[in-house]
């Protein structure tokens, strides 16, 4: 029944939201790592989508259950690595040519407790979920290439001065009004591309982790901001300086809008002390800021959600 | 400051997320669009990020503003239709030289009131919120080039019978038993790029778009499934098959799965009659069925989440 | 190390979120329920509070297995009766002395395919998720009193006039302009509560269900508004006076608020057609309609989210 | 048209959701509020329900422009504060003789810049959000009686060892092994009810919201448990034991279940090493710990969804 004028195109499946916890309990000091990973597989799968043959396809259930042997297995470093094992061993599979491996981290604290004399410690076994962001890794592999990236999802930060925004075009239906002193916020999302000859086992992933969100925290803070954009510019461009394995990085910032809530029928002034957070509609930077002499990866960037 | 070896990759910029609603009133009986439109500008923006200079920014306000003195002057015929009038609008300014425009589209249908002979018919400017699914749109525009897709997210469909998975590879992580009979489940999520030759004045949008999702839930209905990949493909199929316009089609189908619940133990047998509704993880497809002859159009897909 | 002068207050647990779906497969004409249910238990748990002692807590795992049983072994044909079956059966263990069953349930149609002639007949196994709004249940056991609700949430509707506001008081903290012609939309989420002396072997759930959804929305239509207050009692009128077996009815409607934009800075009129739809804040309405002779029956109200 | 056996029940009305950050600019280091507040109104409001009689009505509208008001001229000390502010000011309303007043406050932590000698400091006007938990607080007005609470919703914490469960019940429905050793973990909401004689301008709520979350956070670490329930209990009576002001306070606790995974088949063993996270179902424990002595306030909980 198959028409021979239509074709499968770009295609890949696997198994998302693998919830998998692992936890170190060699010692009485126990160690949590707390992921969400999916895993898709790409290759020619031709058969299983125009006839119904799955004798190509890994089942979605094995790819889940790899990750939770993997964990046992190889234990979690970090998300990074655990990706890299993961995707090495699916491309393995003859069936296999290629695939996108993703994950988030969730990141957990020690709750602290009085010790003897009444000075707080770290718990040894008991944590308390940070939620300030989320960190994620991908991984994509493609015609034998490797394409790995740190990130992280929604650090949200705001400022209640140093940002402007003025000077830009008016047309017929421009009505906002040129400001100099305004609220700025946003939660920040962001991925690194690794350089493709960077050697994952040289990197320590956490502390370039704890590095670059530091600076990007910085740079929100430091930055006498002009535009969104510019905040968005200055901290890429801080990364790319401080972190030479970092090849691209690429931002989404919607602008959570703060409105100064007109208090003048109430015989009020409002000099920038009351705003109103508005939820819809946002402004919205989606950018790249990359090293001149990056060869072009687009493999690494297609189809992950809002990245340019 | 900026370092020359260190530059500004792709990026977009606009206003997300304009809740617009357009009431018709032009009779007593009243229409209803209810739209959440997203427009992002694409061109050289470099000074904004890199100096602040916001000479060529067309403020996101303003972009706002533009949907909803739109929505008054053209009206919202459909959510395509709409897209275009923006599209076009913008990429008339100098500054911009193309873009992604989208929107969702919220159905609503009439509520149902007794007449005066007892039967019920049609309020005149009453609607009920239908959410079966959400309809989409989208707009880029690029080097002069505009690529127009319609498409829905989240149509959930639910098979008792009728679906098998077996004949799969087994490894030593394979634990999956294979099955004759099993409820299949997913939640649809479409897009369908329309050929470049299309003139979206001869385009019905509402009775192509009313076409694709009949045969979409046909299919996943009529096809006795031997994987969620076969019904993906021959719902792809029949939509290209029905619909000369439509030049590719691409789905996100997660698999919602239904397990079996084991009810030994209570000394119950269980013939595919009580299943566990699961949450994550869940199987995940993404594919493409489109045209041998299509041209190659990547950045009609690029940046659109999810899809490949 | 308990204190003599700190006490266990009010309290209950159980397994929340019990997904259960229920096919009949009797005949090739399948059926579909598809719920959410919780368990709730009460009784004198006071040890397991202050000392750990399990001897009479029913494992929440218990709970949810009896669920999955139940399902298999009775069926499900109402939310109402199935959250009965539960209730009475738990109810029986010397442990327990009253709780409170809830249930989610989603409705499902068949989707339709073309006849042999033609045209569209539903499918005997393939459906389609409604999501216009979610069916629920709720029955509270007390002191050996039952307490049985339907309800429904999230039933959205619209209408584009037949709605005012004005008289109300004016204050130094009043802006809001009178209005003649409005936007009236809301989330409609109501309880029922039916007479203490109803037989549910008498009620035909299903009908009684579509009839008061049926009135509340022909009452949303037909009412002239001068408050979402008014068009609330309006629909909870009608119901009582529908329907005998009711003896209570309470809704929870947010004010979805729909603003006219101002378009006099692009030179353009608005006369009711183009509209922001807000997402917060919202005015909220939250009240009881009910018999003058009702008895009190706080117990079947309290711990219910968000209802007066 | 109004029915005489038909009659308005409990009801309160208002707005939701009202988003307010208050910034204070009175020095270089400015400080934050960030509220969600809401304010539902009760009294005689029968005219309006009735026959649409504005007259009595406080519009939501004003009660919005209140908040904003009300945070420019007395500015937002603490949560609780602001809600005593708003709930004297409106119960001074002829029409108005009680209410509910509740807010959600988001903690900001400064973010940390490089000084002069490269340690880090905080910054004068940058913050990031902590998003650990929601701070809450409400505050129920009626006859005269003011209740008001502190609380904070969703503070997830996990002990790796030192749970147990087991010594329950085993009935036909009981497939739940005992377990000496598990995770445990859970998202802790809880609200506490300040003793009637308090008063608040003796209170530092800020203090005390710290000194009851990390008594909470300690006994959940410390306590060996022998069920969720017992460590919920040794919480609320550390919190009663070390904090005099407050009368009762009251928990939800899902049971975030995580689950061994079987590894077996892998030929792997799994001593607790890796879990699968899983979503639904989940525990629910819903109780008070209170002071034997405490009087009767059914009003301060009644309508506060999910509290016993």
């Amino acid at each position: 029944m198959s028409s021979p004028d239509i074709v499968l195109g770009p295609n890949q499946y696997g198994k998302a939201e693998v919830r998998v916890v692992r936890v170190n309990r060699d010692t009485p000091v126990h160690t949590l790592m707390d992921l969400n990973v999916s895993s898709m597989l790409r290759g020619d799968f031709t058969d299983c989508y125009t006839e119904g043959d799955n004798t190509r396809v890994i089942a979605t259930d094995t790819q889940k259950n790899t990750v939770y042997a993997f964990a046992k297995e190889h234990g979690i470093t970090t998300p990074e690595q655990f990706l890299l094992l993961l995707g090495r061993h699916f491309t393995e599979y003859a069936e296999v040519d290629g695939g996108r491996w993703t994950a988030e981290s969730y990141p957990w604290e020690r709750i602290q407790v009085p010790s003897s004399d009444g000075t707080l410690t770290e718990h040894e076994h008991s944590f308390v979920k940070s939620k300030q962001e989320i960190r994620t890794a991908a991984l994509t592999i493609q015609n034998g290439d490797e394409h790995l990236m740190g990130g992280f999802s929604d650090l949200t930060v705001l400022k209640t001065t140093g940002s402007e925004f003025s000077g830009y075009p008016k047309d017929r239906y421009t009505t906002l009004p040129e400001t100099r002193d305004r609220v700025m916020a946003t939660d920040i999302t962001a991925r690194w591309l690794f350089a493709a000859d960077v050697d994952a086992q040289e990197v320590d992933f956490d502390a370039l982790y704890a590095q670059v969100k530091q600076i990007v925290m910085e740079q929100f803070a430091l930055v006498h901001s002009l535009s969104l954009q510019q905040t968005l510019y200055a901290a890429g461009e801080a990364v790319l300086g401080a972190a030479e394995q970092i090849e691209d990085i690429r931002f989404v910032m919607p602008n959570n809008h703060h409105y100064v809530v007109d208090l003048s029928p109430f015989g009020l002034e409002n000099p920038n002390e009351v705003f109103q957070a508005g939820d819809r509609p946002y402004g919205l930077m989606n950018a790249s800021v990359t090293r001149r002499a990056a060869p072009e990866r687009p493999q690494a960037w297609e189809w992950i959600g809002g990245f340019a």
